[in-house]
């Protein structure tokens, strides 16, 4: 018999007692943003607990890191502080703990609806990197691009291949995606043209929230890496095709993604993850010892991304994935990122990169649904898309199916609005 | 006759009161980082004269923007502030100016030896971004890597090609640098070794660091780039050949670049750079109306490689370039940077890319200099180099000379020390 909350959470609810992901919210316009967990259809004001002396455990009880406008500096106390967060919140929400939930007050101001509030990006985001760590994403680019003989490049069964990306640009869901302009061509050899783009593609991503992180100079252990990972997110890695093709040789994608990329407001904790672990397949070759893991874990989460088209009401599937699907795992990914010395702080992000499972109706983008544009994608309703046109809304799901609970990330989506 | 100081400026100095670049310092180690200009031997402390009611202009007269450990606030209030805090300047430290010539407990407050004080990272650089624009870098990297008939993609002509750089690793000039450990192989097809780097070099750049910006969603124009640019330092992208090389096919350069980057810690504005532009040649094919300018502007800074081998005290010129041999301005870069919508905030960092002059001794990396470790270099002492060892230190000089001064951007300098 799973734990129970004394606030109502539906059974279909991504958000009962057993997830509690964190986030960062404003009550009214002008509030300052504070952090926050969900449960069911209300977010916990953080700094309305912490205000009312509730963290008492050793890590959390002389911080201000929930009078904090992101969770940055929480993130930075590690996993030891995140653990006591979050007995503690466990514990002050369950059925039979009456703190709270006798005392009316604190009670009304803690608990608010999530409909009445504004929920913001969750982290100040230093550096975001971009894997590309799905075998079956980059195997169908290959074959696109560079045709179907050697469609993977040799390093990618070595490295967790990844470029740097724009964090300036990372947006909350909700938040509206202006069609970027800019140069493309008909091919790497005719001469480009300028103009709205007329590839804009989303990408199915997740992606890691680092915690404490390391100093330059000093690599992250792989059998430390987990401790540097708060929490996963929902991350769609908004992409122009055109744009990128015409750029990206060769030093890699540029304004083809720099426009806008969205994450969902709440991050799921690892420990809220963990009943979810699955084992990844043997990686063939062996990696490095740097990147051989005694356990490598993935998760196993189911993804699916439906399309509102312009116009309509009614959402239409375009994929179902899962999280699982990837070759590289995150902490394969944070050692790699650090094994040349380079520092990571927290609040940094680490998308998976596309992805795509192994069947036709499981790809990250409509670049591959779509091959390109060759295949119009069939919706609902007689609708059909190559690429994505302006009005259409993109909404990704992704949740684990638990034993009598749903451990869910929300929605992370977002509409086209034309370009200026 | 050129403005003088009443503060004992050298005629060498790089520093006369015609530069007064800004940087961050702390007096003491304990001190609280705060922002400075640099004249002759001293800096000069904002907070100090910030305190002593001394910016008593429209822009400044009520900021903190000089009680900050950064500048970001200072470049996000925009040119008509920074033309205000300039001429304050040179007013308050001009030889026939007494309200600080004539104030000793003011000036022994205000004006600090500069060999006494710890010179900072001048910025919180939210994103960093590396450009690609000399065309005889790129052609030499073409031939190297991809063969003489083609060298340099076609989008090079159109596009003022970039990636998005690693932020955290950004230090500032006598920051050591740790030689990076990482993937590497003979070929693209044959399979990798790890170990240290066994190409690091030096990467000859400057950058430009970007004032008030621009909202996600709203380009700026070619014509407003200049107003978005504060000023410019030297940088040296530190990288590593033998790790780029094998990781940066299909999404460009990360662990081979992203273990450090070193800037100089003084800002020359553009105001201070203004005497010395220089017109480019017309580019062909001519660019798209959204990068063309009315007057492009390029800057004639004289730029110095020099190499104190590890063990030695002498040190050996190995290249001097100059700023204007670039093909495509910082305002084009900046244009293009934010035309698909990208936003640039207060302290945003756009390299150059490394900066060659057509001549054989003018090559702004080791790479192009040994032709990729194939004819080693001839230091000084009977000394010769492929790639940097551990010891060297790489320091880069950067001035423009003007009439009766200098207008200097001091040193970018960092030390090589060996592999964990
Ligand atoms: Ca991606
Ligand atoms: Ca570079
Ligand atoms: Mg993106
Ligand atoms: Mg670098
Ligand atoms: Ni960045």
């Amino acid at each position: 018999m799973p734990i129970t909350s004394f606030v109502e959470v539906q059974p279909d609810s991504h958000f009962p007692i057993q997830n509690l992901p964190f986030g960062v919210f404003k009550p009214q316009p002008e509030s300052e943003p504070r952090p926050a967990v969900a449960i069911g259809e209300f977010v916990v004001d953080l700094s309305v607990l912490a205000d009312a002396g509730l963290f008492g455990g050793p890590y959390l009880r002389n911080t201000d890191c929930f009078h904090q406008p992101n969770l940055n500096k929480f993130l930075g106390l590690g996993r030891p502080a995140w653990k006591e967060a979050r007995a503690t919140l466990q514990k002050l929400l369950s059925a039979d703990e009456s703190t709270l939930r006798d005392n009316a007050s604190l009670k009304q101001k803690a608990l608010l609806p999530s409909s009445k509030v504004q929920l913001l990006l969750p982290i100040a985001i230093g550096d975001y990197t971009d894997f590309f760590a799905s075998q079956h994403h980059a195997r169908n680019c290959g074959v696109m691009f560079r045709g179907p003989e050697n469609p993977i490049n040799l390093n990618w069964f070595h490295i967790p291949i990844a470029y740097h990306g724009r964090a300036s640009s990372i947006v909350v869901s909700g938040t509206d995606v202006i069609r970027p302009r800019g140069q493309a061509s008909q091919s790497p050899k005719s001469p480009p043209y300028f103009g709205p783009s007329n590839k804009l593609d989303f990408e199915l991503e997740m992606a890691a929230v680092v915690g404490p992180g390391n100093e330059l100079g000093k690599p992250i252990d792989i059998s430390e890496a987990a401790d540097h990972i708060f929490g996963l997110v929902l991350m769609n890695d908004w992409s122009a095709r055109d744009i990128q093709a015409w750029e990206y040789v060769p030093l890699g994608p540029f304004l083809g993604k720099s426009f806008s990329t969205t994450i969902s407001p709440w991050i799921v904790t690892l420990d809220a993850l963990e009943p979810f672990i699955s084992h990844p397949a043997e990686q063939i070759p062996p990696p490095f010892p740097y990147l051989t893991e005694k356990e490598p874990k993935h998760y196993d989460i189911s993804l699916q991304v439906s399309i509102v088209p312009s116009g309509e009401q009614h959402e239409s599937v375009v994929t179902r994935s899962n999280f699982k699907h990837l070759y590289w795992t995150i902490t394969q990914q944070l050692a790699h990122h650090t094994v040349n010395g380079c520092n990571l702080r927290p609040g940094d992000l680490l998308g998976t990169g596309t992805i795509s499972g192994p069947e036709a109706d499981s790809l990250g983008c409509l670049l591959e649904l779509t091959w390109n544009g060759q295949k119009p994608l069939s919706l609902d309703g007689n609708i059909s898309r190559t690429f994505l046109l302006d009005g259409d809304e993109v909404i990704f799901t992704g949740c684990c199916k638990g034993d009598g609970y749903i451990i869910g990330f929300g929605k992370c989506s977002g509409k086209i609005l034309p370009s200026p």
